[in-house]
């Protein structure tokens, strides 16, 4: 039997795909095979790598009903192979070092496949039973690496009912969006003649302690999920205030202090200071300990977003990078980013266990009073087990295997800002302090006069520039050999001028300095032939009086 | 080689973990072959039967510090077997029919692991590309099963960058929210001298628009998530106004109409009614018509909360019990419940394919403008894949196999129920209108006297039941054989008095009448041996003047 047999609705043929497994040599079981076997050998075979157009791809996704009768399984596993596979991202490509999804270790997959086997749902015990304990642990884990506290804390609080030391979620926004809402119902929080907010809503909580308006301050290179958080919260976009940043896309403490005393003289009240720890775009971390500081000079919560950085709290050599994190009244950080985990593994750490009471609920069904389901100090309600993803990565690469990760990771993106330097063609725009850079290409002539430029001649430059480096960027992904991202950023040392910038993350431990190499190659050919593009800054080059007929 | 190694701390180990897969024959390779070949099998064996105290799982939960060194997967796995398998909750056996979570349809497990591999990431284009297609597509297939409009309308918005037909999430809650916040920010938006309750936040939307509050409107039986968006949202629970039901758990649409009055002449504003298909307790349905109509007359957002029911629309028969959910503006549907794909696949659908704008969100380095980025309108941002498993679902088993799959469910909890009452020592608590019921046991002599007894005997022996009902599932529960779940009511019939019942959820195909009647045989026998529960029982009753020496 080459397939498992459903193409007639009858009870019995119904039956059968509850019961009988995909024959090893049907479409489904060689795959499933093949990914077991090589799976960088299967993303390669099966992912096309010439771009096909998006509104190409969407011709095979445009039927808008339900189809009536079943399918083979091994006909729409073909057509899954060709229609979806094909295109999708090759995210695991050493030669993709673009975003912030990398490799996975072999062993997750197996994992992977056992956790939906499983099936498990981790809102209540009674459908979780020991995923239960084994989440809670990881949390104790994850917490013991931000706040180290002395391991009688988390025997006493890791597994206490009314207790959460963080909570699980499907990602980075959500854990963002937890941790202000925790810190929001703290702030606002019952009081004789108030129910607390989470009662009686924002509108009531503001009137009762007299605040024109709640202000969530973070760096302008903060991630966008805050302004869905400010939104969502209730809170209000424009009240989410973007701080300054320096030259190394650090906030600017003395202005944020200005913006704080601002607000407050304005009758409103600093909900939180957010902490970046790592920049999505440049990888940057903020001065945590001042910011701490200061959060606790005015009384405001200091979570930090350690989405993408927290993950170097394991490297011995680099951990003092996010030194202050531990007085963080909250962190997020993401297990499918460098964790090395499969997406869907976001986390947020509390400092004090009793914190998520703010944000308590029960019900009669599930999450009873004294129970300890995890649902009761969560935003979502069922959940898969993926802690056990990020439990098994901790256990077999363990702190020691993650931190050669981090440091390998850190030290090859020095090697490449090195490299790019050296190339009379390439510029550095940011250096990297996590593993993350940013770059672009600039042709010979324009690199030699840049260093003294003024203001005007890099407002005119910049444009050209930037639609270079948009053409370079578009046209290398279409190839589909390799893939750098791209954003925008205004560097102080070019007048603050709006600047498009290759963005690359060096967490893939596969990415050799030789494919680096290749890559900057690459785009160099790729800008020789941008020959409008390159005529343009010519032109404007000469009309700047800077171009020097030789 | 047997095993993956990875015990020391080198680059070169290191590596291996990326690059070479579990050998077949490693711990790991052997377990996965046993979940392709056998799930059932694999689950049955692994699984211990007999409950084990949480406490004890959790001494092995214990370690509070991320491991040092590395260890070998052989060795983890075999950790994880013993006290993380073995003690989790058998979900798809079709004796535990006391949760929402079922058995899973096989080609599932292979595509999920295809899906971890692929490792997508859905908030953009750029990490996903035909997932993106793939998942707009899905959610125009819901959309019309939902809404049915002409085929035009999804030709016209299921790929438009600037619209949405909905939004995947990983459950049932995070879509409430998402729907309540599309209703929020849709009623307090920008007009001349504000911009909008998104940039200004909530107070200042009340005071633009003169409302002393908002209210969400449910019956008494809305899920617990709703409670948790009210908070969330800043509108605050007080808010979320519980109306009560008639005798099948419907929301009593005269009592909505006197609460909305009350909130309007209190100088409140009607923010949404919910609307339920299929309550979480009873698997009832509200009479979505009527609440369409009311909610279009106050002009309130109407949101259908069909998280477990909307796979109802799918069965011709029985797809009317819903008639007025196309009249929603947005709806809720699991996936991961009766449409039998693994945990963590929920959906919001919204009726205007422009709703989502009132929840929009951009940034510089993903989801541009004009990009058809699904992370612009998702509360999530980092997302895996899951709409793939649902893609394939509804195409390897088509309309007809969920309609054959829901028509089979509903007749079997019909069949149930009349073999509840040919008991003469269990009662029905509520009847089925899905697949889902309620009943307890009542012994013969308290059967033959129930529907004769006043409010005061009722009031005096309901506690005893309720012991009695709470001992037997928890007894049942432990010895692991099989399981229904509990909840508490307030049957009309019975005074309103909290009553204590079994619930159970026909969802499983695999579960056969034979093991629902030996669910009721163990049940039966678990009450003989509660001895002193009996005693007190028999002892209120001789007080009650109820007992006649025979």
């Amino acid at each position: 039997m080459s397939d498992q047999v459903f193409a007639e609705v009858s009870e019995e043929a119904l039956l059968k795909i509850f019961t009988l497994p995909e024959a090893p040599d049907s479409t489904l079981g060689r795959i499933e095979k093949d990914l077991s076997e090589n799976l960088m050998g299967f993303l390669g075979e099966h992912i096309v790598a010439r771009e096909k157009p998006l509104h190409e791809i969407e011709t095979n996704f445009a039927a808008s009903e339900v189809p009536e009768q079943p399918r083979y399984v091994s006909d729409h596993t073909e057509f899954l192979l060709d229609n979806l596979v094909a295109h999708s991202v090759h995210t695991s490509s050493p030669r993709f070092i673009g975003h912030m999804t990398s490799a996975l270790p072999y062993f997750l997959l197996p994992l992977a496949k056992l956790m939906v086997g499983l099936n498990q749902n981790l809102v209540k015990i009674e459908t979780s039973k020991a995923f239960t304990p084994l989440e809670r642990n990881l949390l104790g884990m994850l917490h013991n690496l931000v706040y180290r506290r002395e391991s009688s804390f988390y025997q006493r609080w890791m597994h206490s009912a009314q207790h959460s030391l963080g909570a699980m979620c499907s990602g980075g926004t959500v854990a963002n969006i937890t941790a202000l809402w925790v810190a929001r119902n703290l702030l606002l929080k019952a009081a004789p003649g108030f129910a607390g907010i989470a009662a009686e809503g924002v509108a009531a909580g503001l009137q009762h302690y007299g605040y024109k308006r709640l202000t969530v301050m973070v760096s302008e290179r903060g991630h966008y999920s805050l302004a869905k958080a400010a939104d969502i919260l209730g809170i209000g976009r424009n009240n989410l205030i973007g701080v300054a940043t320096d030259d190394h896309n650090r906030i600017r403490v003395d202005k944020l202090k200005e913006a704080c005393a601002e607000v407050a003289a304005d009758g409103g009240k600093v909900l939180a200071i957010v902490g970046v720890a790592g920049t999505t775009e440049t990888g940057h971390i903020d001065p945590l300990a001042e910011l701490a500081e200061y959060a606790a000079e005015i009384e405001a919560h200091f979570h930090v977003d350690a989405a993408w950085g927290g993950a170097t709290l394991m490297s011995n050599q680099h951990r003092q990078l996010l030194a202050g994190i531990e007085q963080a009244d909250s962190v997020t950080i993401d297990a499918h980013k460098q964790m090395y985990v499969p997406m869907g593994a976001g986390m947020v750490l509390f400092k004090e266990p009793g914190m998520v009471r703010a944000i308590e609920h029960h019900a009669e069904y599930v999450i009873r009073h004294g129970s300890k389901d995890l649902g009761a100090h969560t935003m979502e309600g069922s959940r898969p087990g993926m802690a056990m993803l990020v439990y098994s990565a901790m256990h077999v690469m363990g702190r020691r295997g993650y931190e050669l990760l981090i440091d390998k990771s850190i030290e090859k993106a020095k090697q490449f800002a090195a490299l790019i330097r050296q190339q009379d063609d390439f510029e550095v725009v940011t250096d990297p302090q996590l593993c993350i850079l940013t770059y672009r290409f600039v042709p010979k002539q324009v690199k030699a006069i840049l260093p003294q430029a003024n203001a005007e001649q890099i407002r005119r430059l910049t444009p050209h520039l930037n639609a270079m480096t948009r053409f370079i960027q578009k046209r290398q992904r279409e190839t589909g050999r390799s893939f750098v991202s791209r954003t925008k950023l205004t560097p102080a040392h070019y007048f603050y001028e709006p600047t498009v910038v290759f963005r690359v993350v060096l967490a893939n431990p596969l990415t050799t300095e030789n494919m680096l190499a290749e890559v900057l190659q690459e785009q160099r050919e790729i800008a020789e032939q941008a020959l409008g593009l390159r005529g343009a800054l010519h032109t404007e080059m000469r009309e700047l009086g800077l171009l020097h007929r030789g």
